[in-house]
């Protein structure tokens, strides 16, 4: 289901001040004051920080979990990756994807490690990982001679690079050097069809949850 | 300044609601919903799950840091070491000192790796570290091999273990084996003595800061 026609069923359904603030906001508008405007108890993309605090702490759980580090633990589950006890290593750590899907990974007892646009030698850190989330925005920056063999990679990026024999110019690719990683990888997701679907999906089941605590509540 | 004076002085200052609760409690009593009760500007502790969030996001801040790893921030700060672009290692997930911490060394632009009890490996993780943040609340688990040479090594465990040359019976130890890890480490915190009293101060840096808001407000 596209994010529009979702949009419109939960506007149709009842739910008045149920909203999703399309993120990233134009520079003039101020990002915390609009989210924090959103109800706890509505907040599907799991962006307030009362959700995100909960996700982050042993022993809690957020009323919603943000979709797209969702979609990516549900992934791993349905083919059967084991988390517990693997080493990830999440690529990026953004609000809306690097930082709560290392949050999940740590709580499903996995061993996390972060890099990031500061990380000096990202690779040789990558190269340990079980599972690695690429999640930086940087088109096809993980090669081949990253990843471990067998390793599980989850590609988050959606990048727009130029390409002439395209009628549109340019084509998406994610963050993974596709052709390369394919060849060592034991799972990788493709760019586009593997993430995004699933984040829609988990945008739908947030959605259905919030509004059936709702009818019960 | 002891925590029982500290307390003291915050009850008599006025704050009617100020409260700070002793962890851990009582297995009898709901530890989530004893802190939910705390009104988030006097969480000095910083425990409040909208605090831990704010800590979490970038472009966030929180009202108030948790107290032992601000504590540890501080130390680093104060020894001169760069905490940018380094690998930090955190050993320990809890709520308290290693979920906080790793995320203030992520936001402070270290490379983090946190491990824990699931992680089969943890001696070859903290080899790489240049900033070891020991938080497992196990005696001595950390030997001097673990350690690469010239790392700060910051010691966050209270561990009592018998002593029968006490007259007490036990002495306090830390995560970390003193005596091997200060002949590898640059930088080591004792325990007692090092980590112990930050936590304090922080805590009063804390309250002191919560009331000048509470009287500008």
């Amino acid at each position: 289901m596209e994010l529009e026609s979702l949009r419109a069923l939960r506007h149709g359904g009842g739910f008045e001040k149920s909203i999703l603030v399309q993120l990233p906001l134009p520079k003039h508008i101020n990002e915390e004051k609009i989210l924090s405007e959103i109800s706890i108890e509505k907040d599907v993309d799991g962006f307030h920080p009362l959700n995100i605090g909960k996700l982050a702490m042993k022993g809690r759980e957020p009323l919603f979990v943000p979709c797209t580090p969702k979609g990516c633990m549900e992934l791993l589950s349905r083919s059967g990756v084991t988390v517990k006890g693997k080493r990830a290593v999440v690529v990026g750590r953004s609000n809306i994807v690097g930082l709560p899907v290392s949050l999940l990974l740590l709580k499903a007892d996995a061993t996390v490690s972060i890099v990031h646009s500061r990380t000096p030698d990202p690779e040789s850190i990558v190269r340990e990982a079980d599972i690695v989330i690429a999640a930086a925005g940087q088109a096809m920056m993980i090669k081949g001679d990253w990843i471990k063999p067998g390793a599980a990679v989850i590609d988050v990026g959606t990048n727009s690079v130029d390409d002439p024999t395209r009628k549109s110019g340019y084509r998406l690719v994610g963050d993974v050097d596709f052709a390369e990683v394919s060849k060592v990888a034991g799972y990788l997701t493709p760019v586009p069809g593997g993430v995004g679907p699933m984040t829609v999906a988990m945008l739908l089941k947030n959605t259905v949850d919030g509004a059936k605590r709702g009818i019960v509540e």
